[in-house]
């Protein structure tokens, strides 16, 4: 027998099989934690399941390859974000893009014609205070029971991970732009 | 100024910026490993950039969500395993299955065809000794310069992550098996 099975793709037969839409997030500094929303989307479609995401920091304006995919897909993809406006004195536009999508985001939760809802880096707008945690958790509590619903972002706050039934950190163990002085790569890390 | 901002999203602008085939590792006891890789595929298929995939662990008899994702986009996921079969006294056919699989993916990275080539759970055989990690790490070394190649699976052999340009562990924070017996759900696990 090989050493070092990984436990998860070997069921636990006492446990009480449930199915349910679950509430998974993707957190911590390294990379991965959108990519791999987008994978479960990816599943999803490809189960002839019905997904969407709203972006809460890409902007309209740049052309990723996740958007471009999902364009080519018809996935709905709705960028809501300025970008990471480090420069910005005034932040309040920004601000006011993550509202509008947190908006989007809850007509689209609500309306129970999703399996999957990507809310890609929406732990940045809710850890700045945009977005307000507590209504977040109440939107959560009472979506679709079917539904499952993805958070991606670093430092997601501690109410989210508490509510959530998956959470994963994506922890940066070697970094090239750090180390080798490459930037991000077009077709894989964006 | 929001607090915390990922330092990932601002170039450090002294670093010479250097474009090339990233060696990517998705690694640890968390989900989301195989998940980011597929992400990555599909933007790289979103940006009309070559990409295909070796699964050294999934099975040719089960239908997984992003094997069907794939066969929608034409895109090639070949898997050359026969699960963790936890209970099969004898390994030798998963052990020519792992090695039948190197012998694929080393012809797919040498054809310089791809923009984007996926490992996926190539770990496992290389930590069993199916596949010698050298020969893996001369491959890579003579890999196409503008490859990128992903790799996934728990405990990547130290050697793997040493010539890796990019390592992330994902790490498990809060399970939904073990702690709510739920099993794993369609469409964005599998």
């Amino acid at each position: 027998m090989p050493k070092n099975p990984p436990t998860d793709y070997r069921p636990n037969p006492n446990l009480k099989r449930v199915r349910k839409g679950l509430v998974i997030i993707n957190t911590g500094n390294g990379k991965g934690k959108s990519t791999a929303g987008f994978g479960m989307m990816l599943r999803a479609w490809g189960r002839g399941m019905n997904t969407m995401a709203v972006q809460f920091i890409k902007s309209e304006k740049s052309k990723y390859g996740e958007q471009m995919a999902a364009e080519k897909l018809g996935i709905e993809i709705i960028p809501s974000g300025r970008g990471f406006s480090w420069t910005s004195k005034d932040l309040s536009e920004d601000e006011a893009k993550a509202q509008h999508g947190w908006e989007i985001a809850k007509e689209k939760i609500n309306s129970g014609e999703y399996a999957v809802i990507l809310l890609d880096e929406i732990t940045y707008p809710v850890m700045w205070g945009w977005i307000d945690v507590d209504e977040v958790i109440e939107v959560i509590r009472n979506k679709p029971a079917m539904l499952h619903l993805i958070i991606t972002g670093r430092d997601a706050d501690p109410k989210l991970i508490e509510i959530a039934d998956l959470v994963t950190e994506m922890k940066e163990i070697k970094h090239p732009y750090a180390d080798q002085g490459i930037p991000a790569q077009k077709g894989v890390e964006f």
